[in-house]
């Protein structure tokens, strides 16, 4: 079988990075093509990021001598790969309608990106939790008349430590109605140069602008349905969310209290559920899907973001901890690798569950 | 006015060294007398703490040249001082034998350690919070046929970041029903050496034995009453407390959501009821007391462990970010500095407001 | 006696901040008037850095409803204040010209910033090791046709961990011909934001643009003498440095190896001249003088950037680990506070010895 | 060809625990056997180790289920495995007995521990730079009456961040005569719980017990001769060793200014011999030596700790930034990673080329 050819947007960023190191060797992918500003554009690929490899792996040598293409440029990228990765950098309207551009011409979008994740027909995916909500690229092609092209995006990273979790309970009819949490997040969520050094020795930071918000709200999106060619949000469950900085480089860690909407299962059986919890991605097998997509760690003081993120290809949830709450039902920490399952893995995950569906074919 | 001889149990410890620290040029109390264990006895405090001085200010020199006294000498410390301030390390059944036997000698001991906090007719001071539960002074000593002694403790450190701006509240008319909450806590508090510079680099712990129990639990004593000489917890508020060890040296914060029992003030009001809240400390102008017991920041990031936690002599709670909670009712973060107000602080202003109502003529 | 009015030109930037928060209560000196950008230029100083303001103290008041002035209205500054501190943020070359600028216009300037650094008649002082390099100002003055103003600067922050101690052997006698060291410098060195967390989480940046450089020439002037109205280097000392970037928030540390040039002294003999060492600025019992330029630590493990940082108001160098080298004749490890004494503190004692000196009358 | 069996003293300590990781499908190795202290001795590792693994990966099944042994049962060992890596923690004399006796029992040792570093007849290991000194083999055997049994140990991790490159300059034709360096040290060298979190926090530690005096002493040794069934050290180098503590998960950095004894290669030179260097385990192919022993990183700010620790294998040394040196030749950066490279890693590798040479047939 030969590879389908794949198009980083914004392959000179952060998450771009990401992109082109979790793709070296991908049994279905090949990055066959890489497009940034034109301020990249027209040099080697390895060139344009000289100096701002962020990786600790060195740089696929495949990729490094790619030419940067012009992200804007999407006659260019029509021509040399099947779809594209989206990580570009822009202000959000600009991405909005680059995004949309690439989608009508032809190109499907995978989008790491925020402005299309509270477009009423774009889906906003974790594969594991909402794999059916694929079901509506065809009406968002009727919707805007697009023919190959389609627009998928994923979610927050913040929530993307969790939620697995919640979905586990629910789909075991457990549902959740409460949720009070708080993060401790790593500062490769915020890019880079990100935070400054000055604000994170000896300190945390109590507040990461709109990450609040979109943790409360995105999940509401993401649990649930389509009705008429759009998106219906699952009103039942209320969401509040405390987000820290915490000088950690990768993985976000939430300590979650839960009151269920209804009945409540035992602490073995919540266990259970989570040990035995297995999605779509793990029934098709995908190249990234993780074997477990929660691990349950018994240890008394896991999961710890440096001993667990990296669970199973960085794509696992780790959960610990958990305990009765005095005051909801149950309380938990849970853990997931932000930069790969809560950006690049996971968009990567989409992407070959998209392919699975036949959807790139 | 001469100074009143206090004596410091265990201060050769970290918290012994903070009593010994804070306690320069107190203008009411002069260390006289230092005590430790047996190892430490009779060589002078300098030499005993050398290479173990963890203060970052340099030691007193008036205590330097003291000769440390073995803490189970009660006969000698009995000579030497008027109380003590207890911070020996022992296992805690020593610990509680070794103060109550001090009290029973005509010593009275204000206590940092944990043993006697559930000892019934034993109150656990917040100054700010529960000043009258000094009044259990002359039951504590009919039950027990002390004289002159008597035995005073404080609270962990963790909740003191949140419960004077709870009691704040309760004490404006509007009681607090529930609290779930999470700490992120500075290595401090876990003294030295405490926790692994592996364990918290590029790392947090979600995990503190034992102290989500406190956090829970020691607030229902110290919003509690007395009753037939002894306390009577208040049972009419619950508590649920995640607790994070951080790699932040000192200065423990809480995310705080917070439903009131009955009705509830508005956000402004709130924040009223915070910056005007003044305590008994600070109507008797206690040296130790802080001018404002709560410090409202209203920058969108604050308080920082690093930047809040020295807020008026350490004294202060800093109180940030109260917003809507989309669960509760209110939500905020607040912060104090474990090792000062949380510690050996609090026990000094718990020692001052003693000697305000007469305790330690 | 009534207090010299001071300006500060980029009085809103880190070591403008710096110089207001260290001017505070100083006993010779009031800040009457901040300046900055024409951005901040006509906002009050408190609304101008609102949310920028780095140091751990909050504002002081007086200055926080001082309005900003546009640094570029030299006329406005001479009204307002009788000599400026300068830490003007603009590119270097612009930097040179203002501070000329301020001077020929009769407004002398203790800089902080670097471009007049290598100005052949400007002196670079660190006020206990080349008082009498304020002995050029007349020259200067005469040279470029000034007449009250003149032009004095401070060197680079790395070089203050430990030239003071070496021109302490030098006075002594012991002249110093090699050195080679290494330093551990702080991350507010490079401002806010400055590093990026990302690069100082589980890492160390072993490169610090520039520095290298600084710290091996601007020694040589510093330890030079004045002739024919301008400075000649004394080339007679080598040195070589690396310079790291570490995880600590104030306080450089360096590693210093040294060869005498001459003759030896013994290992007692140099901690005996550090010890009694005393400067111009002892002498003249100046408010910012450290009682003692040069601690000596005998602990095994210091000076460490906590924990000695701050000593004697974070103006003193702390030394330690003296010994033996078995390449060169004596190694040791000194500190001081690369924002205090490297920077705003350090030019602020360069002004206290010029109006000791009668510059400022 | 079925795989040798390796038993691991000290398998429950950290040292003890990277063995076993590193030597996960290990083509030649197979680890069957485990021993520790008597307190462990009898339980399965996995219970023997549980709540203390420190390793990121999860525990190899294979060896979670081995009944630990008690490392001074030496007929047991001996019937269990073909020879033992050592990493037992006890004081140093019983170390170096217990270690001499398994050779004398016909179980060969390769030691990470420090007794034996200084037996004359017993070589320290860098397999790049002194693969011949595995000759004295027969002559220990011969001065000890030992038959089957030999005792191979390596060097202190410290040196080995940079003794390569020094080694493959002299090996070019240009020996080394003086050497001043600075390193940043990691704490797992210090082992678990090692350095505290408090000492590590916006700080470091400018002094590890005894390294200074391993780092300039064990390289003459490496470097040295046999000669009369003995080693001799090679004196013609000088080393000065400055060693710090930084808060760094793993990787040691060291800065190193060095003379040469004679003549001088350009940089351009140096940094080819560098690349183009290979040792006797690359020619053999031996499974853990690195393809390039030294990798030259041309970034300015490389080699880090976070980055470059892990370049191949985590076996290679990484260096960067060479440039002239002031006051000696040349300076450079340099790094390894100290808990694979410096310690287990190491030792993996020193077996690995005994086997090769015949010593474990």
């Amino acid at each position: 079988m030969s590879k389908i050819r794949v198009g980083v947007l914004g392959a000179t960023g952060m998450v771009g990075q990401q992109f082109v190191r979790l793709l070296r060797d991908h049994p279905w992918f090949e990055v066959a093509y890489v497009a940034a500003s034109p301020r990249s554009a027209g040099r080697k690929y390895a060139d344009a990021v000289a100096g701002r490899w962020h990786m600790e792996e060195d740089m696929p040598e495949a990729v490094a001598d790619l030419v940067v293409g012009d992200a804007s440029d999407i006659a260019r990228a029509k021509k040399e790969c099947r779809f594209v990765f989206s990580a570009v950098e822009m202000d959000k309207k600009a991405i909005a309608e680059l995004e949309a551009e690439y989608a009508a011409n032809d190109v499907p979008v995978v989008s790491n990106n925020s402005p299309h994740r509270w477009t009423p027909d774009v889906p906003m995916m974790i594969p594991e939790v909402n794999p059916d909500h694929l079901d509506i690229v065809p009406a968002q092609r009727k919707n805007r008349g697009w023919k190959k092209g389609f627009l998928v995006v994923k979610p927050n990273c913040s929530l993307q430590s969790y939620l697995t979790a919640v979905h586990a309970l629910r789909a075991a009819g457990y549902p959740v109605g409460k949720m009070i949490l708080t993060t401790l997040q790593a500062v490769s969520g915020a890019g880079y140069p990100g935070n400054a050094s000055l604000d994170l020795i000896d300190n945390i930071l109590p507040f990461i602008g709109g990450e609040e918000e979109k943790s409360e709200r995105e999940p509401l999106k993401i649990l649930g349905r389509i009705e008429g060619g759009q998106f219906v949000n699952d009103e039942s469950i209320r969401i509040s969310a405390h987000c820290n900085r915490v000088a950690v480089v990768d993985g976000h860690t939430a300590c979650v209290s839960l009151a269920f909407a209804d009945k409540k299962p035992s602490l073995d059986e919540v266990k259970k559920i989570w040990t035995e919890f297995r999605g779509v991605p793990q029934a098709l097998d995908l190249p990234s899907a993780p074997a477990r997509p929660i691990v349950y760690r018994e240890e008394p003081n896991r999961p710890q973001p440096r001993k667990d993120r990296d669970a199973d290809k960085a794509m696992a949830l780790s959960v610990g901890r958990l305990r009765e709450c005095l005051v909801f039902d149950i309380r938990f920490v849970a853990l997931s690798h932000n930069t790969v399952r809560g950006a690049a893995g996971g968009g990567i995950l989409s992407a070959e569950l998209l392919r699975a569906k036949g959807y790139l074919d």
